[in-house]
């Protein structure tokens, strides 16, 4: 099982990045999506609409506490990785993480330096400042792929060379 | 090279996101973004920031024009990469895109019709709603790695296991 866990969010600055976050995490095959910071309905709507429409399973959640979480998950043996631009190179940790239950952390702006403490990995994909929804992108990428099957979905895409085709059902 | 082309950006709405497109084309291994939609300087001293920060080259620009721009691009020689989640899959075009002057196109919410038809290739980062910063950051991690050199930093990363270090010259 593979949870995202997004930290801090504010509710006018993150919105967009927030949502694409989550997005993320379902299309590159994790199993759910924690939000932290403040709580912010109209994004887990949002996200849990797509999950309607486009299909599942696909967990959606707000955890205020966000350290007796990760303390609780890894409690039930989850490993924590925290995707940031100072940690280690990713590529050197595939192997070993591939197949273990992970909380995959990404902060906004300020991350809680506890955090680099209870991570058991700390990870850059890259170490050049760009987007955590590009690091979640391309981590979840290379260890579970683009996920194409999902369940339960209302609205599928017809891949087309040219223009715009969904089936709906 | 190869040019991301950010098109419909929106100053209220596309702040953070548009930021992202362009951070992750940087770091990813694009020589340039050039933005298209509203004209944002907030968004393009961002941009040229980090380039003086953390190192270049990386070309910021904007084009009223995206349709003429993209017509200049193709007589000269670029293919026109359009990453839409209504496209084929990217991964069997890679090979043919490997090598040749690209310019590689995002949307905003609503991608003009014409763009479809002005594209040598409409490409799906996967076929589910997720993200521009994350169909930039896949293709181009696919196409070129992420980037590790870049030249007249002042500010570098010294990647480590826990906490944050950084080079300053």
């Amino acid at each position: 099982m593979i949870l995202v866990l997004r930290l801090g969010h504010r509710r006018k600055r993150d919105k967009r990045i927030t949502t694409h976050c989550g997005l993320v995490a379902r299309a590159f095959g994790a199993d759910g999506i924690v939000l932290s910071g403040e709580r912010d309905e109209k994004v887990l709507k949002t996200l849990r609409d797509v999950v309607k429409r486009w299909g599942g399973p696909f967990h959606v959640s707000y955890e205020r506490n966000w350290k007796e979480f990760l303390k609780e998950k890894k409690r039930e043996g989850f490993e924590i990785v925290h995707l940031t631009m100072y940690g280690l190179s990713f590529k050197e940790r595939l192997k070993e993480l591939r197949g273990e239950d992970l909380v995959v952390v990404v902060g906004s702006e300020k991350v809680p330096p506890a955090l680099y403490e209870m991570a058991d990995h700390n990870l850059a994909i890259g170490n050049q400042p760009h987007s955590e929804v590009a690091a979640i992108a391309v981590f979840l990428y290379e260890l579970k792929g683009i996920k194409e099957d999902f369940e339960g979905w209302k609205v599928k895409v017809v891949p087309k060379e040219r223009g715009k085709e969904v089936r709906r059902r």
